[in-house]
């Protein structure tokens, strides 16, 4: 019988004897790697917290003292002290929890959260919101891994420093962010952790908050003297302490990039993912190559990541082209609003961003890139229906992209579609322009459109009566639901749309002309994206359009084959609303006769 | 003649006598107020910089070197030295300048930019580009006036802080934000200042970067010696200036947060409005109420601004409940996630915030509020077509806050919605709640909706044929629209439809009965918002659909009345496009021998 056996809330914590702490640490630790090794997960950062969480549980009394964990991607040791074991030691469970905290999965959890830097403000309303109620318990964020160089981090702070009674902010240092920690700010940590925090310079402090610091972040002794000399502290303090990313798992400590998060099972001795295939050729590597190209010939460009080079391949590039790549941190607002600027100032820049962290700087593409027509290329990936948690949904992007104006808002379906996009954004100076990669597999098909400053609808597919227009990666839905309705004797016609925001009237107008049915498919939510502004167009108009793609929910983890299922995008579904479309009655018999009164 | 008139372009200041420089000082300080006075437009923080902009352009070589505003509220210094001073002293031309710098107009601006707290990351951006370039100008960016406490002005820093080479930020410390500053940052840099800039703890060395002091901010011989100083420094430093916001105009000086910006003509000797007719009953005024009564019940609630409390009347309840308000200061990411953390821990939040302000809260809105069903109240307004300048553009509004799951999307049409709307939104506990105020008058119709939870149409008028759909306030040009298509003997139905984002799909399925031609009307762009969701789900039937409301185009500066001709928006345009909706043929003759085959 292991340690954790007998711990099955934060209680049984409070009651083991100090010597037994350690050997939990261990068990906790060891049921971490079970799980992550066989359903894949984030490591790095949960190894590093065992023992903080360890202390935290056994120095403050959960739920009722609030633990808000910052991204919460290193919750599983207080998913495994909260009554959650079962899902990282139980093997028909592994799947059983999310990564991420879920105050619906349990009470110890007040925020499902998977975007960074959000815990101190929530931690300033849950304090605010204590005090208003006469309440008496202490709120507690936990940052750290990177998250405190995003803005709303330090807006946190700021707010933090003026408010009146118990807040403990506790900064999780471990050196690194999901990449390495970038910013002037990660040098200031550097010296406080060297000054064992003695430096008169103190950015915490500056804020107007108190700071104590803790070189011994994995030791569970020192760790529980720290919070036992903070706890019901009547005013906001930061606890600057100093974990190891990996702690205990030598693959982990040596590698804390790859093993920040597993995306797979992988073998618990070494850390190796147990599918070693090669990757394919992927949509990253047509973006590598332009950019190889470009720099070969002389032309200045930059590339520019928020902290996620390996979402996009770019790991090599930084290391061969220092000058030519930024990494701006976890830091979307930032990284958008430079690589526009750079762009106006006449270098050519692309910016790389992933769809969910993309909504952190929904302003500045309009306030500065599309305001500005600043020529930066930004490159969007993540941007689909399910495939992850709901707290990093990409399905909402379209709808973020499509509406803001001079933006021209691209969905190549193919490669040689990406390759044309990038020549055309490339040589041009006047607008913006965002590329969305699909997430449906590397497609190889011709394309015959070059300029892409006008809408540039390409008929795939010419037919009669219906025709269906799929969007990036979607068109391959398209033509096989084509292939379905040709079983029924109907040729319908296929259209590769390319834009996102920008109608090409002309060719629906034509198409209106022997066409009555229409059919939008676009991985993604539907509202505000795609397939309703074509039905917006095509509405004056009295033709049928079907607007395919997800509804505006929040879908956690379900496979995509079920989605496509739920919202009806697969091509047997598809042709079986087409032929429903032709089979409705139209209530509009009397539609000649009202203005003849 | 004076000493501006011999001034055309930074080049003749350079030239000045020293001790005319003072005098040139006077000069602009005349002809800001002087345009104020007549047109409106921001004035203290313009009269706060007059010496700092003649520095700036005495040392740098504008436009060589690159002088970044932020916000660009404060640039009228640096347009009337620029080439434009005609906009201020010449009667005539008074409105021919926008309110912001904009590269468009003139050589020496090059950044068009409204909202705050861009210009770090903006400047780091020229910098960048410079080096690959291989020039050799100063960057300089001027942050201030409250910008400082946007999480995107930390994102910069903190870029900045890694920066290798010369880049200067200009500090621009008034003591003032909009309204006053919040944070606990302020009482650094008081201290900072108290200290003469000699305190050891630094907030600005904290993000890597050097520093400099000057208290004499609005000495423009200690101005010039400062910038000389750091002309072609070698890398980033951070200028503290201590200046004074309505430097030498006595009441801007009294009351900066009335004369921060005059929205029109103003007595030049007391700096009072020359309309002083007192403003009727406002939305404002319903929501304040609201609140009361809901203190006097005893009950816990929050009001929440970033630093615009003047833009919603919330001035006299912060004075009254200051235990009940929150200014967060100009940090929109921050107040929404901490008024959504505060209604998940059990007590109402009020959030109140400008359209075009709000972008920069949309991920806040969706993996905050939404995702975690926090039941906060978040009033917007300035959401219109027209009416402002393009950098504050509010027509956008709909597209960010009708597209996230969760979230009721509210748009009331009178007093009687907004007062059912605050009823049912302050007693559900489920979904963040949205309520969008409407710019077009104060309207006092009954409503018949009690319960906003479900898609809750509402027939204001019965009729057959074609029904209008008027959105918040411009019901009530669905019902001006309704009587001229009477004149023409058609009995055209009005729905008042209270919701964005929710489509009543009982309600127009009902009336595709009856009804062959739908109109939608918003006051906003139409892309992503209200009306294309309704087209979206009539296009299955075949009905058609005329969605009405703006192009997603940047508009600046246009009355409100000629955007409503150029978008067809009138009643009697409106009118007019719906007879030719049931005029123009229809392209679906073989519709029904399609599946026949």
């Amino acid at each position: 019988m292991t340690i954790l056996d007998k711990v099955n809330s934060p209680a049984d914590i409070k009651t083991l004897p100090s010597a037994e702490l350690n050997e939990l640490a261990s068990d906790v630790r060891a049921a971490i790697i079970h799980r992550d090794s066989q359903v894949g997960g984030h490591l790095g950062p949960n190894l590093g917290v065992v023992e903080m969480t360890i202390a935290l549980h056994k120095v403050f009394n959960s739920p009722t003292d609030k633990l808000i964990w910052d991204v919460s991607h290193q919750s599983y040791p207080h998913k495994i002290l909260t009554g959650r074991k079962a899902f990282f030691t139980d093997s028909d469970k592994l799947g059983g929890t999310t990564g991420y905290t879920d105050p619906k999965e349990n009470e110890h959890d007040f925020i499902r959260v998977g975007h960074t830097s959000t815990s101190v403000a929530t931690a300033v309303g849950y304090a605010k919101a204590r005090d208003l109620q006469g309440k008496q318990e202490n709120i507690i964020a936990i940052i750290g891994d990177g998250a405190l160089s995003g803005g709303l981090a330090f807006e946190g702070l700021d707010g933090a420093g003026d408010f009146k009674n118990n807040l403990i902010v506790i900064l999780n240092d471990n050196e690194w962010a999901i990449d390495e920690n970038h910013g002037g700010m990660y040098r200031h940590l550097a010296a406080l952790r060297e000054s064992n925090g003695t430096l008169e310079n103190n950015l915490f402090k500056s804020f107007g908050l108190d700071y104590k610091y803790l070189d011994a972040g994995n030791d569970i002794e020192k760790l529980t003297e720290l919070f036992e000399s903070v706890k019901d502290i009547d005013h906001p303090i930061v606890l600057h302490i100093h974990t190891k990313k990996g702690n205990g798992y030598q693959p982990a400590i040596e590698n804390p990039v790859v093993l920040h998060q597993m995306f797979g099972p992988f073998n618990p001795e070494t850390g190796e993912y147990l599918d070693q295939t090669a990757p394919g050729r992927a949509y990253d590597d047509v973006i590598g190559e332009f950019m190889e190209d470009k720099l070969a010939s002389g032309d200045k460009l930059v590339a520019i990541t928020a902290a996620i080079p390996m979402f996009f391949g770019l790991m090599g590039f930084a290391q061969k082209h220092p000058e030519n790549y930024i990494d701006g941190g976890i830091a979307e607002q930032y990284t958008v609003t430079l690589g526009g600027a750079i762009a106006k100032a006449g270098t050519r820049a692309f910016i790389f961003q992933y769809a969910t962290f993309l909504q952190r700087a929904y302003d500045q593409l309009n306030h500065d890139l599309a305001l500005n027509e600043e020529p930066a290329i930004v490159i969007v990936k993540g941007g689909m229906i399910g495939g992850n948690n709901d707290t990093h949904q990409g399905s909402f992007v379209n709808s973020i992209t499509s509406n803001i104006p001079n933006i021209i808002d691209l969905a190549p379906a193919s490669e040689a579609d990406l390759k044309a996009m990038l020549n055309w954004a490339y040589n041009q100076h006047e607008h913006p322009v965002i590329i969305h990669l699909s997430e449906r597999g590397f497609e190889t098909r011709p394309t015959r459109v070059t300029n892409f400053s006008q809408p540039s609808y390409e008929l795939v597919k010419s037919g009669e009566g219906v025709a269906i227009l799929g969007l990036g990666g979607m068109l391959t839905t398209a033509e096989a639901a084509a292939d379905e309705l040709a079983k029924v004797g109907v040729n319908a016609t296929v259209v590769n749309p390319h834009s996102i925001n920008q109608v090409d009237t002309a060719v629906l107008d034509k198409l209106a002309e022997t066409h009555s049915v229409f059919v939008t498919l676009e991985d993604g939510a539907v509202d505000g994206g795609f397939g309703q502004k074509v039905a917006s167009y095509l509405s004056q108009k009295g033709v049928k359009v079907l607007v395919k793609g997800a509804d505006t929910i929040f879908i956690d983890n379900t496979p995509q084959d079920e989605l496509f299922t739920t919202f009806r995008l697969t091509p047997a579904l598809i042709a079986e609303d087409v032929k429903a479309a032709f089979e409705q009655p139209e209530a509009r018999g009397f539609i000649k006769k009202l203005f003849s009164k």
